[in-house]
């Protein structure tokens, strides 16, 4: 058995139900959204018109639980340690499985987690420190029903891994890609001190830069602002981990 | 006016209804196809799961002829220089404009070409030569009634020009990318002799290398083959030309 399957099967058994963050290095993690077959189109055309928020990894057969490509024999309903399900917009208790709410209707999608490139950048290094996660000022294109604005993960860095970090990513097209900005984060929208998650932030530490990648949580906004009747998604920072290996995914 | 805006005007007036092929060098230019919103789910998730084949640039929203992303104020009714017409499986005619067949229900995808990197591969000491389509026995995955084998486009180069082409586009991630196969056509269910598009080939020439890349003729064999009641599609080499720069799209 892989590091991942034995990570999902303890997912599934309820043993593990913390974030997926600094688990598991080197497989693909991905961010879920599942919603109903009405509202299924708009959505994947939304993210084929932001590739750079919303890289789609996979799309299941509708009413099919298992990710075929991304992880055979693996169930959405189950293998994911914590799941946030919102009704009309609105956040219930997370669970930590969905089985009583997929329904025949139901289909999910598998959207890249800049988690992914974590542990490359480490190895190039740039080790893992804070992330944040801010909406910014910048509006996706819509599809149907579906738009908002692009919400970003920040890490901080020096100009010199900065640097390192651009190369890097932008090797992971399939996981965000490049970075979408770098420096002032006003100039994009951002409050520091209104982060969705992270610390609130007076100012950037001297000697350190700001790095801005697009975030695959833009679309969950996207859904929520919707107000679809049930959306279900991860838990924040508890992504899927698929059976594809990160540094296959990329660009060699 | 820039060049490909010159280009598709003259192609909206009828005064250019030849390929597009060594036209408007540097501009992305796309595959077309035209498909009611009945199969237009089932055929987006295809392009999703074979992505090298069908790299979707961009999709319509229903029953808008303009592709406001990539060519924004472009009719995708006349603007492309002639349009294949496939009813229930069998070539019509060929037009050069579909105005009459465009419906409300109408979604145009515009799927990536492999003609896209033709003039970065020149600049790289690859100069361009005859092309061959082939169909493969490598097989796409299904997606509803979509499914089929892939097509690819083959180049014959020397060994060293074949490790430049797969450095240069494998950059071009959104036009077909990297080669998926290079050097024996037999292992890939190739008969040299039989191309779809391309004269017949007793051997490969010494000294000489095929080198392959999913073909984005591919989903349209696939929609072909689903016998669809009516889908339009490009005429072979008369693609759609984009405002996209080929060289801003690539991976820098």
């Amino acid at each position: 058995m892989t590091p991942a399957q034995e990570a999902r099967l303890a997912m599934r058994k309820g043993e593990w139900t913390g974030p997926t963050k600094h688990k598991v290095p080197g497989y693909v993690k991905c961010n879920l959204v599942v919603l109903s077959k009405e509202h299924a189109y708009d959505f994947i055309v939304y993210c084929q018109r932001n590739p750079k928020p919303c890289p789609l990894i996979e799309v299941t057969d509708i009413g099919n639980p298992e990710p075929k490509m991304s992880a055979p024999k693996a169930d959405l309903r189950t293998d994911l340690p914590k799941y946030a399900i919102y009704r009309n917009g609105i956040r219930e208790d997370d669970r930590t499985d969905i089985i009583n709410l997929w329904t025949d209707d139901s289909v999910a999608f598998l959207i890249g987690s800049g988690m992914t490139f974590d542990d490359a950048l480490e190895r190039a290094g740039v080790p893992m420190t804070q992330t944040w996660l801010y909406e910014t000022n910048i509006q996706t294109i819509p599809s149907g029903k579906f738009f908002g604005p692009m919400v970003v993960t920040m890490r901080l860095m020096t100009p010199q891994q900065s640097i390192i970090a651009c190369q890097l990513t932008g090797r992971f097209v399939y996981t965000h890609g490049a970075p979408i900005h770098i420096g002032d984060p006003l100039s994009i929208g951002i409050d520091l001190q209104k982060p969705i998650v992270g610390p609130s932030l007076a100012d950037i530490p001297k000697g350190l830069m700001p790095v801005f990648w697009a975030c695959g949580v833009t679309p969950q906004y996207s859904a929520i602002a919707c107000k679809l009747d049930l959306l279900i998604a991860h838990a924040p920072a508890h992504s899927f981990v698929t059976d594809l290996i990160a540094d296959q995914l990329c660009i060699p």
